[in-house]
């Protein structure tokens, strides 16, 4: 473990060396300076990750921590349609972190970084009594100007669904269960709990979507709460009828909660942590985005009237609360 | 202490009930959207305020805590001589932390948030084994354009200090040894830790500062880590000689630390989350900054060698850092 400030900075410096078109000045001043490019509007979002209320070491790499702080983050610019330009770390670390486990968790968080063209911009650095990694992810509107929010949802609106739902909780379920990381059985569900990806291309994608009568698409949110806790917040005064299907969701989950004698279904839509973008389009302008980006699947409609409403007539009950604990019925 | 983040954001939304004219999107979307106004840099800074390592329950107030975790953030932007746009809080609360405890905790940062015109535009929580705020703040360079770093000094510049250092050190050194808050003997020292206040418009006013020959401030920064530890990184590859008096310090400094059997001028050079602010300036356009401002003090001037020597010859020895523990010798 670094033993000052300045020897940090150092680690920081080796994992993160990129600057960043948008950077006027980075790390080491009293802020960085970040310049939009041409003038408009900045997105910001930030996003807690607590060891014990989001992740436990004894299955989590050091390096998948570093990832999935960051991924969580950005995926709330995907679910903006909005582009990256940087991110701010603020990291807690206790005694019993070691350097290689540091680099390691730097390094898992660097290599995404890379990938998305998030540089780090700055943060802040403190001793503390858990691991906790409070991860500030900044971006803007694509090249066609749009950043796509939560409530323009209107009735006959059609429902649509980019990733997978259910696939990272039954990767926790089975986590929390063998209590360590065995790939073999689950690949696709552990790695989506342990790895998410967050869908920053196809955010854009949609933003960027026309038709001769105007976008495409209208609304979008990242569903990280659960489907059955994020629709209500991104239909607000309206409701739904969900059609989504058994045959829609990833075979891992059908099987991981058919064994376990839960309804797949039921379990895809509590979710959590699927970091999936859930968007409405025009019924009108559907086929165009189904045309242009053919892995969105139509998961249901969106009603006059509140309440969300499965084709069996079930209402869905809610979800995934981080902060009341794992989940909340 | 509320049982689910809706609860929780009722909270929120009661004690910062303020959008901000440069807040497009407020909380409750997957980003908060800013309009920094004209086109230009944004300023951006984290702060994390960590029980045990930053402040204590037994003699920090909750609405002691709510104020200080905002004012060090907001101490960065004043550092930069920037103007506030606003800011985000990622909470992490521990169990034990009551409704009230909260809810007194959120009102004293209202309270600075409100003087300050920096309104809350976003965040994230989670529950974690201590009470812990992580703040960013966002802020833009003021009318007339201009942002002011570090290692800006030039040999033969002025060095000047806005505000009291050791001051806050006394009081930390007093709740200590007493273990709770017992205002009546040094009531300045303990106000200056519990309660700093960001000079932001201090910061503002050293930035607008012009002479015929062009601005009268060259850098900037906020002393946080004390004066021993930032000057260096104040004047990059230069040196200084300092010239400060134990006339310059407040009289609680002076009298705590000689009444400690401590050298007053090393313990305020020591010092600590002072949050003062360090200028250099050239000399010939001295004279109109103490004009404007004559609360500014000068304390030394910048040297072409590098090393800072106090006036009776000793070379200055570091300060504070916050990660390496309390002191760092």
């Amino acid at each position: 473990m670094p033993t000052s400030e300045q020897d940090f900075l150092r680690v920081i410096d080796c994992h993160f060396p990129e600057r960043g078109e948008h950077v006027l000045l980075g790390r080491g001043d009293d802020c960085a300076v970040l310049d939009p490019g041409k003038p408009g509007p900045l997105c910001v979002s930030t996003d807690l990750f607590v060891e014990g209320a989001h992740f436990r070491r004894s299955y989590f790499s050091p390096a998948d921590i570093g990832h999935k702080a960051l991924a969580a983050a950005a995926s709330d610019l995907a679910g903006m349609g909005a582009t990256p330009l940087g991110f701010a770390l603020s990291l807690m670390l206790p005694d019993d972190v070691s350097d290689q486990f540091l680099d390691e968790m730097l390094e898992g968080m660097a290599a995404l970084s890379k990938r998305l063209e998030l540089p780090l911009i700055g943060g802040d650095l403190s001793r503390g009594p858990a691991l906790a990694l409070d991860v500030v992810v900044f971006g803007k509107p694509g090249p066609w100007g749009r950043l796509l929010k939560r409530c323009q949802a209107k009735p006959g609106d059609a429902l649509l669904l980019l990733g997978d739902i259910g696939l990272a909780r039954a990767g926790l379920l089975e986590l929390e269960s063998k209590g360590c990381c065995v790939l073999q059985e689950w690949p696709a569900a552990i790695m989506a709990h342990l790895r998410p990806e967050p869908l920053i291309t196809e955010g854009l994608a949609l933003a960027q979507i026309t038709t001769p009568e105007g976008p495409a698409i209208t609304g979008l949110m990242d569903v990280s709460d659960g489907l059955a806790r994020d629709l209500p917040r991104f239909l607000g005064a309206h409701g739904a009828e969900i059609t989504l299907q058994r045959e829609d969701l990833h075979p891992e989950v059908v099987s991981y909660f058919a064994s376990h004698s839960e309804d797949p279904l039921e379990a895809a839509l509590l979710g959590g942590e699927d970091y999936a973008l859930l968007a409405c389009a025009d019924r009108k302008r559907l086929p165009i985005v189904l045309a242009v980006m053919p892995q969105v699947k139509v998961i249901g409609r969106v009603t006059a009237e509140p309440g969300v409403r499965l084709q069996n007539g079930q209402v869905l009950r809610e979800g995934f609360d981080h902060f009341a604990g794992r989940e909340a019925d």
